[in-house]
């Protein structure tokens, strides 16, 4: 066997498919996000301007949190020390955990090293609480979740994006005793569309489903205490199970899911992914609690956050770009082919000193590759001046088509 | 579909088997560590000593690490901010991927943001890159690797524990032309034994296998720069994978890979658990970082770390304790039932402010259930004398055997 000669292949066809990715090595100064520093792989340096973040509200460079952080630090050290069973529960854990069961209005909150993990974990977990459960997930689901639903080989259904009906129909061709739960998102990360929340309750309701929700890309962002969308809709007793980042808007890093107290309580005894694993770092606990806290408050920031992707979406389409708006806070632009949409954002970061990555297959299907921005309250009028500006320049250069009516 | 019920048998289990998990609530003192405090569930407050932490070295209170964790939280801010392909690759994990590349002496690095979630995803991935592998695995190996390996479906083999004439055999009755890996530990955690690195290294280029080693219980503590049981043995260019974490001995969190530059350019490129998750914040990477860089150089606080254990394990087998001494670190006592282990660890709590977590199925089999104690250069003569002490008391009570030998 030449092992050598099988990497060498993999790595070439990604090079073939023009989908190899080369990380960008950046350096974000604090308080002067989203203005960072590119570190060339000369050595050299040119600075420019973060515009494919998830920091979505800037909360990374926020005072109260680097100050939790600072603190715990000094109070507590470094790591935890332990899985969280064997000396790695602290106060901070605790703390966390409550400030999130609080924000979604849940009975408990369980905390992971990512939401990834908390995604994987608990989806093929469930399968092992309730002997013989469908999971129906739709079809643009976070890779995490797929993971997760494919683990343990348990029952699935993929129903299409969006589609109630489809759900419906393969709910309908299921055994009506079997425990099912429905998968879904608030927020898909790649087209900023929403999922029809209310509509698969209703479902989830009339054949009896668990539903779990992944908030990544909602929570600390809509609803009036940053809960998510869910909350904004008034929904929030309706979903069984949230999950969530503390790595996004929140700022700073780890994941978790809010539930009934049983919920948590089973997955916390049984999941392989919660278990045995060292717990995250006291103060980065600390950090995101007083991140949380503090945007169950901040209302403004959130609207701030809302104005500056209008005024993006708006500017983008003015210029006839082929934006998606779904009224989000995230701004994609469609190339549809990775070599062009690499070469763009090539361009854009050497020329313009503008950072957004290539978002190529598998992360969004093939000939959708995309550019994908993300304004945040910190992206003032002048950074979307220059960008709208860039843009603009490159399209004419590029002789790129601009969308007959943008939307 | 009663999902309440299920929720409340499969809790219910846990209790009846007398293994339900009950956290405490810790919370260290930045430089009195292993001196802790414990938040009992109705507040009030009891000064504990942590004698079951994997912080082994005690390096989450470390001054060097304390202080590049506050500067790079001065610098560049709480979070990462994305996923290392998308803004979330920083001058901070760079130079800590070139430290641990160095600390193994292999070509590059790849950063996870767990131990757990490194060997999960690379052993998930390999077959995807190596189409038809086996992965022969050792059947003490850690739940992360168990679950890494199972999650594609791929062909598989347990051996014995630490059984080179089963591995063999398995070898052997395989198609000589398949890809092969074989994957195991360096100190399996609950007994403290090693792995045969070398001779499962001499399998493994018999057969033309790949080798995967988990050191996670072994780096900063093993070698003469703190580069695992490997290092020691100067066996590092045999091993095709290693796998460590930065959230025991280096104190800090986060795990990671250490392979050729080709090997860990296709974990990166096609390992959905890399690529679909926040990378860790740059200040924990800072202080990983020190912290490796550190251990490079101080083989006093190993030497001073072995000889803590060597006293605590000649203490207790003076006593007549049950304990397993295969020449590691760990110092396990065995109970042998999970009612009395749980007994022995409260007893310990309460009445000697000793804080060690029962270890029970199924982290290790039914039968075997454990006090497992972990020395450190901060637990010092008193500490020794004070948890010896506790243990004579405590055996004499519960009138437990004393072993004829230990050992
Ligand atoms: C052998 C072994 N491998 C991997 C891990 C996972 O490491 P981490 O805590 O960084 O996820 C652990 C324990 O946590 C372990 O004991
Ligand atoms: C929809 C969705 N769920 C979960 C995750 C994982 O979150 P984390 O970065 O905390 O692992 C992501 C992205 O990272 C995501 O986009």
């Amino acid at each position: 066997m030449n092992y050598e000669a099988q990497l060498d292949s993999a790595i070439g066809k990604l090079h073939e498919e023009g989908r190899y990715r080369t990380f960008i090595d950046i350096e974000r100064q604090k308080g002067q996000f989203p203005h960072a520093v590119w570190r060339k792989e000369d050595g050299s340096e040119q600075p420019i301007t973060v515009w494919c973040g998830n920091d979505y509200l800037g909360m990374g460079q926020h005072p109260v949190v680097l100050a939790a952080m600072h603190e715990a630090l000094d109070a507590t050290g470094a790591g935890s020390g332990g899985t969280r069973n064997i000396s790695g529960t602290t106060v901070y854990h605790k703390r966390l955990e409550a400030e999130l069961a609080d924000l979604h209005q849940k009975e408990a909150a369980l905390l992971f090293t990512s939401a990834y993990i908390a995604n994987d974990a608990t989806l093929s977990t469930l399968p092992k609480l309730f002997p013989g459960l469908i999971i129906y997930s739709d079809e643009l689901n976070h890779a995490s979740m797929i993971e997760g639903i494919r683990r343990n080989g348990g029952a699935k259904r993929v129903f299409k994006h969006n589609d109630l009906a489809d759900l419906r129909a393969k709910l309908e061709a299921d055994d009506p005793a079997a425990p099912k739960l429905i998968a879904f998102e608030s927020v898909y990360s790649m087209d900023g569309d929403f999922g029809p929340i209310k509509e698969l309750c209703d479902l989830a309701e009339e054949f009896g489903a668990l539903t779990y929700l992944d908030e990544v890309h909602a929570v600390g962002m809509y609803g009036p205490r940053g809960g998510g969308v869910a909350e904004r809709d008034g929904l929030l007793d309706r979903i069984d199970i949230i999950n969530g980042t503390l790595g996004k808007a929140f700022g700073v890093h780890g994941g978790y899911i809010a539930a009934s107290a049983k919920m948590c309580d089973a997955v916390r005894s049984y999941a392989p992914g919660f278990i045995f694993t060292t717990s995250i770092p006291p103060a980065v606990a600390a950090g995101a609690a007083a991140s949380v806290a503090h945007l169950k408050q901040d209302q403004a920031l959130r609207d701030l956050h809302q104005e500056r992707a209008k005024v993006l979406k708006l500017r983008l389409k003015g210029l006839g770009l082929p934006i998606i708006d779904h009224g989000s806070h995230i701004v994609p632009v469609i190339v549809g082919d990775p070599v062009h949409t690499k070469k763009l954002s090539d361009m854009l970061l050497k020329e313009f000193g503008i950072y957004v990555q290539p978002i190529n297959f598998p992360t969004v299907p093939r000939g959708t590759e995309r550019l994908r921005f993300t304004p945040s309250p910190v992206h003032g009028p002048q950074e979307i001046d220059h960008l709208v500006g860039a843009m603009d320049n490159l399209w004419s250069h590029c002789a790129l088509n601009r969308a007959e009516m943008a939307g």
